[in-house]
Order: structure tokens, then C-alpha cells, then sequence
């Protein structure tokens, strides 16, 4: 398979499939157990927590392992049922795990606005400010966007909550190993990874807490992860997250220039074949290797199947599921008419692909396209 | 590590160990992904799925897999906060992913009975029975004891509930692998698993619930396991659970006779050269290879320390860390004196040990006991 949907989720690094390999034969004991089986997988586990707290530049006691992204994200919302304060400002297009999740929690009393973007997908921290109500108990607005790679202005958004004295939370799932990232420096409260999306096992993630920062557990019943976090750990899980972390720490900057080179390759190639597609994503304030096309007048349920008959994986912009395709609220949000919005494909290189694989897919694309729109 | 702690968690199975090398090496893909890697990691979960609700006797569409047992009676618990019937029955030996969450919850209005359990551990149904309100949303009780291995009577509770129209749950971590379990003969409505006590991977659970039973998500953001609980899925870690338990459903009668001659033998010679130790566990309503010794005088965590030094794994009935020993609340619970209560020991065998550790064992404590107690 010709895989370019980096973004849904990566193949594991093969240092990080190694280690887990290894670990998973020998360091089987429980992390809560007091004898040396136990206690060594203890060890390799805050060895993890320091990895990952390196990259991103906070403490080892700011960060709790879960179970993945989307339960980090839960973790930070469900907290609001227990807090006075429970209105919470977010954007009209961050990940379901942050939206339908505020959905949900209407039920318990828990009301948010939404903020709008711009056509690129972009949020105006001024209008954050003027959503702000006595009520407002969170921030929550993603670092970088999962279907047009949308970087957001954290550092100012960061500065109006401090200035109103609320949490400020990041959704920074595809953020991690494709920019900097500093705690401190961004001044964010909480922040939710997902180490699938950094050449890191499935099924585990993080959520990094300030301290100082309070939360209330999800979920109950052990004292793993100073009681924020219960059940037995999944101690191969969290030491390959770790790992990824620092290998994606260690490898940024490369990896950043390989990626735009990969995505700057392709764009100009399929440009050259295909001179009516619409490249949707931000020219600067974008994660390295990610496009949004739209090629107006192709659904792209039906691209998507074209390139799989060629074994090329790619994501569509809209979320469709067996032939029901349905516009994307991220693309609604940045102004994409529907027709133009069900035309849109997520492309996200990787460090496996190559520039011969870039142009493979304009080919791909390219003989897909004359199958579909023969006049063309 | 001569490692006799396998309730806490046990190694992975060699075969589910190769598999799951063979898919993370393989079958990266997000199973969401409509294109053909990921279609590949969704039908290697649908197969897991399948063996999961063959191994206790249930259909496909009736497993959710989670990230942990723990997380599973979290799922379960935390949707009484949107039923209108708060009040659930539970047991004082329950594990305290079920009584800390429950605790947890009263903050949120929902409220609990605890019944009590005889020498053995042993829950009596007519007291679950004496303990239902007109508010009572839920009965759960474990169907194994981790400390004490006790196995209840889950059938007749489960008819209670059925008269009553009360949805019952059972916490069945300790219980896969250790005897038949075949959800439509035990009429419960829920349980609880985790791969990890039954020789696959930690940081994956199971919660099975019976179709029409209703159920509101825990982790909410995608539509993964049907909307019951979001976020991309552990590929690897749920093949390796699905293997773990059709292998356990194979070997089930080989592996209690097995655990059990283990146990018998144990016993045998601990008495043999230890005449006042007293074991605490039912001689028969018992999970197979569980031993709960008491010692009398000689504190759990010196012994276990003893013993760590001797490179042998076991538990301490207390839940103890870092040199202060509380006395457990299950060994309270069965009557146990606090004196006796922080001196007890679990044993549990597993499929790694053989006949000649069940006398290294016995050795190590009986060394460990001469240093204790010189006297003795």
C-alpha cells in the first residue's frame, strides 16, 4: 500500500517497534505491584513519563498516560461537571472528541459556544474574548487541525485566559513531532497526544496537566497516575509513546523541511496535471506534509475508491462512511460550499514516503480522474 | 523472577505475543480509514470480537472493547448518573474500580447499599435481595474475588435481578480463564473483563452487554465499538486480546486441573513445614491456582520483602505501599482480625509454574520465615 494518510495515523517507528517487542517479552509485571517485576515495569514507565515530558518541555508529574487522545480530551471536559463554572469556549472546528463530547455533556449542565474560522481555518482570538461569560470554567481550542492542518494562534489565545483566569486546554493531537512545542512557553494548561500519530502505539495517549491545574479522575478505582488515571498501566504502550516522543523531538526540524518538500513536490506536480483543483490549506500556519485538495466535481467517496483500486491510501475531507457522504463541518466552517466540500481529499506524507511516491500519487490521482470525468 | 502473582497480571501467551509482533509490524492502519489498510485492521478487530464473545458464549455485537477492565465498570457505573433509578447494590468486596468509582458518584446523585459476605467471601443473595429499593437502577457484583478468589453465586443473583427488572453487572476480570463462563446461562446483563489476567496484553478490556440492554458512552468523539466508546482502537492490542481468550476457552479444563494440583501441592507442603498458617480461601467456590495465606505474627510486607530478595513474586493481601500496611478491606470484610488481616499473603499460580517451584516457594518462605521469627 501507498500510504499517505499520516494524519488518521502512522506506522510504528521500527526503534519504537523494537523496544516494545522487547519489553513486552521480558517486563510483564504489574506497575502496581511492590515486588522487583512489578516495580521494574514501574521504572520503565516513568522513564516513559520523563521522555515525554522532555518533548514538551514540562515536568515528569505533568503528565497523566491514558488510553488515547480522545479519552484525554474527555478527561479535561467531563471535569466540568464537577466545577461551578461550566460554560466552555471552543471553535466550530475541533475534533468530535471535544465537540460531541460538549454535546453530550449538555445533559449535565454543561453549556459551550463555538467560535468560527476563516477560510483557512484559522480562530480570532478576539472573538474568544468575546465569548467569554462569567460562566466560562475552560478554553478548549486544538493546536493544530485534523483535516486542513490549521495551526492556531495558542501563544495569544493562551494570554486572553490567563487574562480572565480560566483553564486553557489544547487539543494537540496532530501537533506533536510536526512543530515546537513548549508548555511553558505557550502557557497552556492542559494539552491531549495521542502517540498513534507519532510513529507511537495505538491506545495510548497523554494528557498533560500544569501543575497547580485541577482535575478530577474519568476513571476510578486505582491509584495509577497519582489517582487522575485508573487501571493497570499499559507499560509497552507507554514506553513506545515515550520513545516516539523523543525521537520525534529529536528529528523536528529535519522532518519539518522533508515533509514540505514531499508537500511542495506534489502540489506543484498535480498543478501541472489537474489545473482546476483548489488547495484549501494555509500556506504557513499549516503542519508539515498535510494538503486539502478539492477537485471541483469529483466526490471524493468515489476518488478515494479509484486510489484504493491502485493501492494508494488517502483520507477524504468530509466524513463519509458506506456511500452516505456528508460536507465536512471543518470546510462548512471555513466557507467551502457543499459541492466543493464533498470534492476534498486530506493527503498527509510521512517520513516513509518519498518524492518517487509523490509522483506515483499524481498519477494515481491523475488516471483516477480520467476514469471519473472522461471529458476532462 | 519465580513469579506467583499472576491475579495481578500475567505474562503474555507465546502465541498471542507472535501475533500481536506480526500485526503492529503489519497492520498499521486506522481501522476507521475506508481505504484498505485500514479495512484490514477493522476486520482483524471483527475477528477479535468474535473470539471474545465465543469465549463466553455471546454474540459479536455484544462486546465493547475499552482500555482496561477498570474502564469498563467505570462505563457501566457512570451511565446510572443519567438513568433515573440511581441507587445501586454491590457487594464490600468488590474491587475498587466498582466501590471507589461508586463513591465517586455520590457526588453526582447516585447512591449505594454494600452487602456484607461470610468467612469465605461468599455474597448471599438474599441480602442483595433485602437491599433493593424502589430507586435501585443496578446490582453489581464481581464474579471472582482478587484477593481471596471466592467465586459467587452470580446465577441466583441473576435471577433476583431478572424478578426485579434490575439490570445486573458483574466484574468477571478475575474470572475468564479460570472456569466456564457463558454470559446467556448466567443471565447477567454486563461484565467486565481485562486481557491482561488471562495472558494478553495490558490496556484492553472487554465489556460485554447483552443486546437490549441501554448503555450511554464514557468516552465519547467517534463512532468507534458503536458509539459506545470513541477513539481510534488498539489494532494490536485487541487481536492479542481475542487470541488470549480463545486460548483460554481451549485449555480451560487443563489448566484448572493444573493450577489446582499446583495449589493442592502448595498447600501440602506449606503445612508440612509452617503448622500455623491459616489459609483463607473456600475449599471449593474458588478460582483455581489462588491461595490467601495468613501468617500469623509476621507482617505481609516483611515477608514479601524477604522474599523479593529471594527473586520470588507474591501479593499481600493488604493493600500496602511504601511501608504503611492497611488492613484489607475484603479480609475485614470476611471477619478477619486486623492482626491477622496484615499478615496475609496471595499466591496465584499460573501457567509458567511447575510442580518444582510450589517447593521453591515453599522453601523461600519457609527461610524468609526462620529470619523473621528466629524463635520460630
Amino acid at each position: 500500500m501507498h500510504y499517505f494518510d499520516h494524519s488518521a495515523t502512522t506506522p510504528l517507528h521500527p526503534r519504537v517497534k523494537q523496544l516494545m517487542d522487547e519489553v513486552g517479552r521480558i517486563h510483564f509485571g504489574n506497575p502496581s505491584s511492590i515486588h522487583s517485576s512489578g516495580q521494574k515495569a514501574k521504572a520503565l514507565i516513568e522513564k516513559a513519563r520523563g521522555q515525554m515530558a522532555k518533548s514538551i518541555g514540562c515536568s515528569s508529574n505533568e503528565i497523566i498516560f491514558t488510553g488515547g487522545g480522545t479519552e484525554a480530551n474527555n478527561l479535561v471536559l467531563w471535569n466540568l461537571i464537577h466545577e461551578d463554572k461550566k460554560h466552555v469556549v471552543t471553535s466550530s472546528i475541533e475534533h468530535p472528541a471535544i465537540l460531541a463530547t460538549l454535546d453530550h455533556l449538555q445533559d449535565l449542565g454543561v453549556a459551550y459556544s463555538e467560535v468560527g474560522v476563516d477560510k483557512y481555518g484559522i480562530v480570532d482570538p478576539s472573538e474568544i474574548e468575546g465569548s467569554i461569560t462569567e460562566d466560562t470554567g475552560l478554553i478548549t481550542i486544538m493546536m493544530a487541525n485534523n483535516e486542513v492542518g490549521t495551526i492556531q494562534p495558542i501563544k495569544e489565545i493562551s494570554e486572553i485566559a490567563k487574562k480572565h483566569n480560566i483553564p486553557f486546554h489544547s487539543d494537540a493531537v496532530q501537533a506533536l513531532g510536526k512543530f515546537p512545542i513548549d508548555a511553558k512557553d505557550l502557557g497552556v494548561d492542559m494539552m491531549s497526544f495521542s502517540a498513534h500519530k507519532f510513529y507511537g502505539p495505538k491506545g495510548v495517549g497523554v494528557l498533560y496537566f500544569k501543575k497547580g491545574t485541577s482535575l478530577k479522575p474519568h476513571i476510578i478505582g486505582g491509584s495509577q497516575e497519582r489517582s487522575l488515571r485508573a487501571g493497570t498501566q499499559n507499560t509497552v504502550g507507554i514506553v513506545g509513546m515515550g520513545l516516539a516522543a523523543e525521537i520525534a523531538a529529536e528529528n523536528l526540524e529535519r522532518s519539518q523541511l522533508y515533509l514540505n518538500d514531499l508537500k511542495g513536490s506534489f502540489m506543484d506536480q498535480l498543478r501541472s496535471v489537474c489545473n482546476d483543483v483548489v488547495f484549501n490549506q494555509h500556506s504557513t500556519e499549516c503542519i508539515p506534509g498535510l494538503v486539502s485538495v478539492t477537485f471541483p466535481g469529483v466526490r471524493s467517496d468515489l476518488l478515494m475508491i479509484h486510489l484504493d483500486r491502485r493501492n494508494v491510501a488517502v483520507s477524504s475531507g468530509s466524513a463519509c462512511s458506506s456511500g452516505d457522504i456528508k460536507p465536512s463541518k471543518v470546510l462548512t466552517s471555513m466557507g467551502i460550499a457543499d459541492d466543493l466540500n464533498i470534492c476534498t481529499l486530506r493527503i498527509s506524507f510521512g517520513s516513509g514516503n518519498t518524492q518517487y511516491d509523490t509522483s506515483l500519487l499524481v498519477d494515481a490521482i491523475s488516471e483516477s480522474l480520467k476514469l471519473i470525468r472522461p471529458a476532462a
